[in-house]
């Protein structure tokens, strides 16, 4: 994965924790995933595609999915709510939606956002596709944002 | 979700299951998916975007998931073996790619898979966007097709 595509997604989940959430995100050193990562117990799945193709997974553990979910709709939200998983798929939605704003002249498309909920599953890293891990620090308790991306035409200038 | 969009998906884990794997499904009545359906140990989940909006989602319990990576390997390839998330995730696309094929004039992206494995998990419904589960059976096992699908654009008569 080109370095440069990590910067919009940073700036993404900073921008849309804190417009959306009111709460400030500080980002830790980006790696690619190994097979040996922590578990996931919710994410959010958004795939990329048109010039782009890849994905985009935000995965929490149970109670910083819960606190999270609870911040973003004002009200307690708990794994059993059945607005739960739609507002992890809403977060993960317009964090992708941020990004691409920053990816002037490369048209991606985001597909729907799909929702795991399962205790200790893992997104499978492809062989073929290598993802980058964004883990992310916040009050409500630690994540990962994770990009995997390539861009099918060359990339402008524009790309800030 | 319109009934019409649903043949395209049967007849593509037909032909995919049938040409890859030489192994015949047989395809049980579609249903809405509810909050309690089975949960499953493997899912490779696609995303669809472009004139269309939705994901296609194929959920295994673990052994015949194992089943199902053997067999489209031609090799035993168990949960553990580097290559099993790749293998399901290239019948999730395979599945898809096949399928859009039978959507004339309407422009699919299909982004890459992402598979998730984890004992136990679900892949949540959408309040805003119902899923069809097509139940599929075969002699690795049961399995599950899920089709969510918007089309954006009037969908044109060649729609097969």
């Amino acid at each position: 994965m080109d370095v440069r595509f990590v910067n919009p997604f940073v700036s993404a989940v900073r921008n849309v924790f804190h417009t959306m959430l009111g709460v400030e995100v500080k980002i830790d050193k980006p790696y690619i995933k190994s097979d040996n990562e922590a578990l996931a117990d919710v994410s959010g799945i958004i795939g990329f595609s048109g010039d782009a193709t890849g994905c985009l997974v935000l995965s929490f553990p149970r109670k910083v999915a819960e606190r999270t979910a609870s911040k973003f709709a004002g009200t307690e939200i708990t794994e059993a709510h059945p607005d739960f998983p739609d507002a992890l798929g809403e977060l993960a939605n317009m964090i992708a939606g941020n990004a691409k704003k920053d990816f002037e002249g490369v048209h991606i498309s985001i597909s729907l956002p799909s929702v795991v909920v399962g205790e200790n599953h893992r997104i499978s890293k492809s062989n073929a596709f290598p993802r980058l891990v964004i883990p992310c620090e916040t009050p409500l308790g630690r994540f990962f944002l994770e990009v995997a991306m390539k861009i099918e035409k060359e990339v402008p200038v524009g790309v800030r």
